[in-house]
């Protein structure tokens, strides 16, 4: 299996199916900017709120042949198996493919996955034990905490600015300082660390060290 | 970004460019089982060597339109900034293209990965710190051993046997005792166990505990 972290910003994607295992299939989907379309004859309470909210469209139906064309990505989660099947079937080899409960039917599966704000670890154990792969998003989440999500902005400006700013010499240097571990829970250092940058752009003094 | 899990099997890779930058994205994909075709008017001389190898093919021209056509996946690492976004100008948008230098342009990244035979784990910083994802991608090759190889295999294993064999309501316990980490490290303990659980449906004794 190949990891990798797509872009779903205005791409279709449609859910077959309306139940628990949709649902979480689509809670995980709704902040990707994705165009979602859920397709079922009965959906949970949460997916109704959603519709009712345009976050998504139900389509209060079984899924046909031509739901599945203009799909760039497809979710078989219905509650029955021949359903999920004949999708897996009836999509083209191009498209993204997962059938929840038959994964080796699809082309893709879902793995746990932790974010904080820029940082997005994922963890699969390609079906041999659901329960560890639970276990070992615990142990991630724990170990890269939501500290994380400031510390990956401050990183993601810092490094916009030295690549626009300094000369390529200094550039690999100071981006390696960044990644030491003490500006994590020290919100202050990375604000004065940035100044620091910004201060040397003013003077045009690119080229010296930073103190600290 | 959605973090999936893809499986390359039998699908058309196409990578354009033969440098340092295309060379480390198809050593990735090699496992994959792809068909991977690379198209650059020169490579290195491990992608010449692979070629000769069979495991991949090299034509050796500059990219046209109609190779894009029948990829899957696509990956534009030439080392000419106008290649590359034309290639992403071209790709359709129901393919998936990384684009390396500019990965705006395409619709998907490609994370680190720490892969543990079944166990597979990435991390990504959404560009804003590639030496934070090393750094990273480090802890959890420190944390998640080698061991993990045996050990997912084991679970794996015993998974199956469990689902096949035993009554659903026994089912939940067994497995998540599986995940208990005092057999990570001990082969021994994953044998004896293993051994007992098919001495069980030997015996038809599915219902009752396993003894340690």
């Amino acid at each position: 299996m190949y990891p990798i972290h797509v872009n779903l910003s205005g791409k279709t994607v449609v859910v077959a199916g309306g139940g628990i295992v949709a649902y979480r299939k689509i809670k995980d989907l709704l902040n990707e900017d994705a165009i979602i379309t859920v397709i079922s004859p009965t959906v949970v309470n949460e997916i109704q709120q959603w519709h009712a909210e345009k976050k998504l469209t139900w389509i209060e139906r079984e899924v046909k042949r031509e739901d599945l064309e203009r799909a760039f990505l497809i979710i078989a989660a219905t509650n029955t198996k021949e359903v999920n099947s004949w999708i897996a079937e009836h999509a083209k080899s191009k498209q993204l493919v997962n059938i929840a409960d038959q994964p080796h039917l699809g082309n893709f599966i879902v793995p746990s996955v932790v974010k904080r704000g820029r940082l997005i670890l994922s963890v699969s154990t390609s079906g041999a034990s659901p329960s560890l792969s639970k276990s070992i998003k615990k142990e991630l989440q724990q170990k890269y905490s939501e500290d994380y999500d400031t510390y990956l902005d401050f990183l993601f400006q810092c490094r916009s600015i030295i690549k626009k700013e300094f000369p390529e010499v200094c550039r690999k240097a100071l981006l390696t300082k960044l990644t030491d571990r003490s500006f994590l829970y020290d919100v202050e250092k990375q604000r004065s660390y940035k100044q620091e940058l910004l201060k040397k752009i003013d003077r045009k003094l690119v080229n010296e060290p930073i103190n600290e």
